[in-house]
């Protein structure tokens, strides 16, 4: 029997289809074709990508935009969004626009072109992550943007167009709807309970331990109750918070121990596995919210956005997250 | 300057990214690798479907599930829900759960494995939308069903899996996150205005003409201002009227007309695009609603969803609606 489940935080229903069961090993995963020849990214080539805005380096006196980096964090040459301009806000008849300003940044997330993310052993990952809190609290000093989204594409099926492992950051002058339905959601459930409703989440996940992929003393990673794909993870701190850049700094240790943990289980259930991960995280400036709690999420790609999907709004799920997080825990990394 | 654009019933933004500026030609189609070899959907290979639930024949005393129907409606072989059953709403701690009950059946659109959606004459497509028309008010008797999805998924890309032409719905037992925010965003449209939102759109859309790509007597046919993909076109009647199935069976003409006219546009622009479309319709069993509209929503297959579309809600659209509704008008067909 299927079974219909809804995401508690903004009730987004999916359909658990056992029924189509598949295993891991099931997923054909095609041949990662992206773009291959001339790497912009690579050491060496930092005079093809506009000047980087960060960059770490382990030697003191590295010159800006010249080899020798760690991490390194450019404008995308080919922006969704551009970083000068007024808003300018207008309607158009019964319509609403804007103009398109934002920042769009890329997050090189190492030198070597043929290092992927999930093997980065965590004492390096670190910088990935708090390359990503020092972006957003600087973009947070312009008051024109409300939101920074931090992704990642890994693999030409999740969208990625180029090799060289990277993240990428947008910045927004207004809040993603998904954010708002956090938000919402998160709300409307503190309003009832008087407690996050993460925090419930959490507390029901460590308790069942069905659901449990890793933890360590300040994260946890559970397959959601209501994934959209077949092994999605949520990483979350186990200490409410409600703000990705208010982490302590001591914290990002075992951000990056449980992260890559995750990485590894996964490309071991499907070796290669094309993905996304977002953070999800308060908006810029907000005050430190009861109701909401950052974390991340981890979407291997692994099923279609067809029709269906794209008129309910539902997503339909061939593997049950309690099967997926037994598959993750035993894999052997 | 990219642009910010928002939808103005359900309030998702779009981002018009025209530097990335592309024309239809720009856009590669790969071979559509949907499954060839044995059609479980071809006459003659009836007995391989679970038995039909509708078809339409030319001759009067064609036996059913045996070769000589011109449209075939059959249950899914493999379907996301079952019909059987009750929906048994429970709890699972913080949690919410029903069973999987619905119904999943697909409409055969033709005899010919070869014809495609697009190429079916008008006066052969009106029994396609005879058969949505149809098998909604059946399903619509089923108290268990508040929903029937009307889809279609055409190429690989667009995640068809069978090559035979062909159309899917889905009966849900509760209404689709999509449809809420859309009946949300038009009642409060409408508590304000009192005047029906898509009828506003559809007034300015004949009177800007720029995003018009088709219209007739009864229907208009035009790309949304703010369309998640490029070349999106949304199919309206004129005439207020919120749920499909009450459409007037002298009706059927003119839509076919105008729906054939749009594919065929679409296909001279880029052909053999992969694309879906879905039918939005008022609530199974409700009264005529004065703030809903039905409408077909047309979306060729030509963006990536990535981890920004999946954190945000948002989408990156290199082409405006005004240009692709005018690649659309001026293709010669």
């Amino acid at each position: 029997m299927p079974e219909l489940r809804k995401d508690p935080i903004i009730g987004r229903w999916i359909i658990i289809s056992a029924e189509r069961g598949k295993r891991p090993t099931d997923f054909i995963i095609e041949k990662n074709s992206v773009r291959g020849g001339f790497c912009p990214l690579c050491p060496g080539n930092e005079n093809t990508t506009p000047p980087e805005v960060l960059s770490y380096s382990n030697t003191a006196d590295r010159p800006s935009n010249k080899p020798g980096w760690e991490i390194r964090v450019v404008p995308n040459k080919y922006p969704a969004l551009i970083i000068e301009g007024d808003l300018n806000k207008e309607g158009e008849g019964l319509y609403d626009k804007m103009n398109g300003i934002g920042a769009h940044e890329v997050i090189i997330e190492t030198p070597d072109h043929n290092e992927t993310f999930t093997h980065l052993p965590p004492a390096r990952m670190i910088r990935v992550f708090r390359a990503y809190r020092d972006r957003i609290t600087d973009l947070g000093k312009d008051p024109r943007f409300s939101y920074v989204m931090i992704f990642k594409n890994y693999g030409a099926a999740a969208g990625a167009s180029l090799e060289h492992s990277h993240s990428q950051l947008i910045a927004l002058p207004i809040l993603p709807r998904m954010i708002t339905s956090e938000l919402e959601g998160s709300l409307s459930y503190y309003s009832y309970k008087e407690r996050c409703i993460f925090c419930d989440i959490i507390r029901q996940e460590i308790n069942q331990k069905i659901r449990l992929v890793a933890q360590n003393e300040l994260f946890i990673a559970i397959a959601p109750y209501a994934p959209r794909s077949p092994f999605e993870m949520w990483i979350l701190p186990k200490k409410h918070s409600s703000s990705y850049i208010s982490m302590d700094e001591n914290h990002f240790v075992a951000l990056s121990e449980i992260f890559s943990e995750c990485m590894l289980r996964l490309d071991k259930c499907i070796p290669n596995v094309p993905y996304n991960f977002v953070l999800h995280s308060a908006p810029l400036r907000s005050d430190s919210l009861s109701h909401y709690h950052w974390h991340f999420e981890i979407m291997p790609k692994l099923t279609m956005i067809a029709g269906f999907e794209w008129g309910s709004g539902f997503y339909i799920n061939p593997i049950p997250p309690e099967e997926a997080a037994r598959y993750l825990r035993d894999a052997e990394i």
